[in-house]
């Protein structure tokens, strides 16, 4: 991992980001602090966090759905940059961020500038069809927008309202360029045009996804099925017996585990290749593989760009699409705007899914994935062009401030930091691992992992869990040396105290 | 049908909505136009439909997407009331609008103020993770938007971002609650809980979800295994082989055709009955069933109150939870707030589904369909609360301009309008039938049904397709008597143009 990471920051200075011919990140060594004003010097903790506020507001959430996830209710006209207010008035520097989907912090100036003006409210009040009857402005706002920041070699793009339907959409998009390339291009037969209308042979195909052990894709019916990192996301729902194969398991840091690392990826590597072969002499062929760059709910699970590259390669010569899963890993949180920029792949993803800090949901993709007919990939909204409006002032602030680059300056310091507490309490903290802010540690198990998430937003730092004892450390863009300074000495005094030192 | 149609005028003056106590619906004849002293008088055409500049935008969107399914490209700067202005200029009366999404017509002045308080711009920049970490007036805007319209005797309410997600959720609470019944209440066992993780039996159960032809409750793979509406919403998709029943396929107008009407509604019952004791027996258990009130996309196929009724009476002794999917039909279109009050259940159903002019999707659902853990029904964002703020302008609308009475009796005057010309035209329009202004006439076939619609375009009114033949006219809330005049007259002189006549 520190091979990632010192890359990372010799890469400061030259990296760029080119597309559609337009330079669109600036090359630049200034370090510009985002105008939050307003933000708060430091945590400040008046409560035990849930506090009686947040208590109460619990109990009459509960009344009319369940609230077990609920960790505390938030004061977001109070909350400012990279710090949160919860009901009862605790100031948090937020570390988990809604689930890592709020790019330039709270109450962002640019993003209260979109609501100010008279001439972006027409966008708010009429959601339209996009697949119908798109505003004039639509192809601008997508070219100038979303395709700005696409992905190396990816022209297409349709945006969805969230990232379960993002990934719900991926899979359909993948399953019906498998079966267009099954036809040979030819247009559908009456037979399978009839006999989907039952969700029967040969119109709907028994064909399968291949998904990784520890991923988490979405929560829908096909999102989930390609989804292995909780119980809860999967118990009780009916489910489709696609292949699954072990992420590779690795140990970091990474650069000093290479041999061994790359033993493991080959294993992985090995089933993916068997599994493939197996599924397609049973007639039940995989039509495409999910990857995340980073397994985020799974735990922050790396791999090397050569697992990448041959998982392409072996995805590439058996005719199976492989969708890069950039939910959770987009947006810049890494310090390249796309995780996999970081893989050096030989040719794009066919399918790159986004979300979260890119506030709508939709996918990258490529010619080949591109649907034949109408209505294949289609819903009423089809996404929501409030939201890239709003996108256009997070895009022109992470350009503008740089935020590439102060993540991956950050998100060094932060690394170094976190690998000095595991060698500093070597017992209780391990695993650092990152990029860019895009970090995590682990502790002994799930309930010490739990018991440090609580210490840690009692001591006023939000954070959330990944995998069994990981905890996930999620900053928005604008996360400063400063701040991470702030949180490794509440992560120590937590640390400490839990350990009853 | 005229049944139904005058009940609604009967009751105009004495119907309402309560609800928690409190009374929603003030009862009133006064008849109040929406507050549009912008929208245009009448249609204005002046090219054909797409005209040059949107054929030029279609053009340039077509090199990132595909295209196939839009009709036009819309200015909703200019766009007002009932009426849409596209990319060209043309200024067409709205009965489409947005596949029936737009609640009061396009920017109306109500929402554009909600936009104007800055108080509220924090909701539309700040979107939480509602499920972890919701703002303090989460449950105040719950409560006094969203269950302020519940169906009777419904409490319980989760938000989603889309319809398509919705449905996809509602099956998981479905199979959730059938799993937990399964157990008798106990906890999953270790088993269930390692199982599921790979998608294999016991923990994911070879469960199944009954519905019917020509529904169509969304595109996501879980939601279109439940539609079967058109191909192309299906075709070479991994699908479930879940029981599928004839939808009732009824005469119309429903009130001469009564005795065999039912007939043909029992046969659809029996089948209900038996494909759920079959599967039962096949041990792949029937968990749920989704119905729409008025099935839509399929092509406006309306069945009797008392077909629901012994649905849900099947359904409750077979231990099948009941989905009414009113996506499409809630929200006022029919008269009603919610269609399946036209149906007199003896308790509500289990699931009810919302979305499109309900400006979010999500469900109502009762106490047992409450799953128990955390994290059984959840995404990053599980909604949008800026969208309630805007349901908030809505809802208030709805109330203060009485557009249920308006609705209804727009509705009836429409409808009427549709008989004559069927009375007129029998040769060519046929089988009008509505709920409220949720109305639709059939034509011929598929292409003189298309010819219709773009015959209506370039006249200056927006319709939309339903099923094979039928014509859907699914206007705004504000859609008045005298838009019913203006719209009735151009169909006249199309049909005639069609006929050569």
């Amino acid at each position: 991992m520190l091979i990632m990471a010192v890359a990372i920051r010799n890469t400061i200075g030259s990296h760029c980001l080119k597309n559609s011919g337009s330079l669109l990140w600036a090359v630049s060594s200034k370090r510009v602090r985002s105008d939050f004003s307003q933000e708060p010097i430091g945590p400040k903790v008046v409560t035990q966090v849930p506090g009686p506020e947040s208590l109460q507001l619990l109990t009459q959430l509960d009344q009319i759905q369940n609230t077990d996830a609920v960790a505390f209710f938030a004061d977001y006209d109070k909350s400012c940059g990279n710090y949160i207010v919860d009901a009862d008035g605790n100031v948090m520097l937020d570390m988990f961020t809604q689930m890592a989907s709020i790019p330039v912090g709270y109450n962002h100036p640019k993003l209260k500038e979109v609501m100010s003006k008279k001439e972006n409210w027409t966008t708010f009040v009429n959601r339209p069809a996009l697949g119908v009857s798109p505003p004039g402005d639509w192809t601008e706002l997508l070219n100038g927008q979303l395709l700005s920041v696409a992905p190396l070699g990816m022209k297409q793009v349709q945006t969805m309202a969230c990232g379960s339907c993002t990934i719900e959409n991926g899979l359909k998009a993948m399953f019906i360029a498998h079966e267009r390339r099954r036809r040979g291009g030819a247009p559908p037969t009456p037979e399978e045009m009839s006999s989907c209308m039952c969700n029967l042979p040969p119109g709907s195909a028994d064909i399968t996804i291949l998904s990784f052990t520890g991923a988490s894709h979405g929560w829908t019916l096909g999102a989930q099925a390609a989804s292995h990192a909780s119980w809860q996301q999967k118990l009780d729902l009916r489910s489709m017996k696609w292949p699954v194969v072990d992420f590779p398991c690795l140990k970091y840091p990474l650069e000093e585990h290479e041999r061994e690392n790359r033993l493991e990826e080959g294993r992985s590597l090995s089933e993916v290749a068997d599994k493939i072969e197996r599924y397609k002499k049973d007639g039940r062929p995989v039509a495409g593989c999910c990857v995340e760059p980073v397994q985020s709910a799974g735990g922050d699970n790396h791999a090397s760009p050569w697992f990448f590259q041959q998982l392409q390669q072996i995805c590439k010569e058996n005719g199976v699409a492989l969708l890069m899963d950039e939910i959770q890993t987009g947006c810049g949180s890494t310090g390249k705007f796309w995780a996999h920029e970081y893989f050096h792949l030989p040719e794009p993803p066919d399918i790159v899914a986004f979300g979260k800090k890119m506030m709508t949901g939709g996918f990258y993709y490529r010619e080949e994935m591109r649907p034949q007919e109408p209505f294949r990939i289609f819903n009423t909204w089809v996404g929501d062009p409030s939201k890239i409006v709003l996108l256009r002032a997070v895009l022109s602030t992470i350009r503008d401030e740089h935020l590439l680059d102060l993540v991956s300056d950050t998100g060094g310091h932060l690394l170094k930091g976190l690998r000095e507490l595991e060698l500093k309490y070597p017992f209780y903290a391990s695993n650092a691992r990152g990029l860019g802010t895009l970090c995590s540690l682990d502790f002994p198990n799930t309930s010490e992992r739990d018991q440090m998430i609580i210490g840690l937003r009692n001591r006023g730092v939000n954070t959330g869990p990944g995998g069994e004892r990981s905890l996930r450390l999620r900053p928005s863009l604008t996360f400063t040396k400063g701040h991470a300074d702030i949180f490794l000495e509440i992560l120590e005094s937590t640390i400490q105290n839990n350990c009853n030192l």
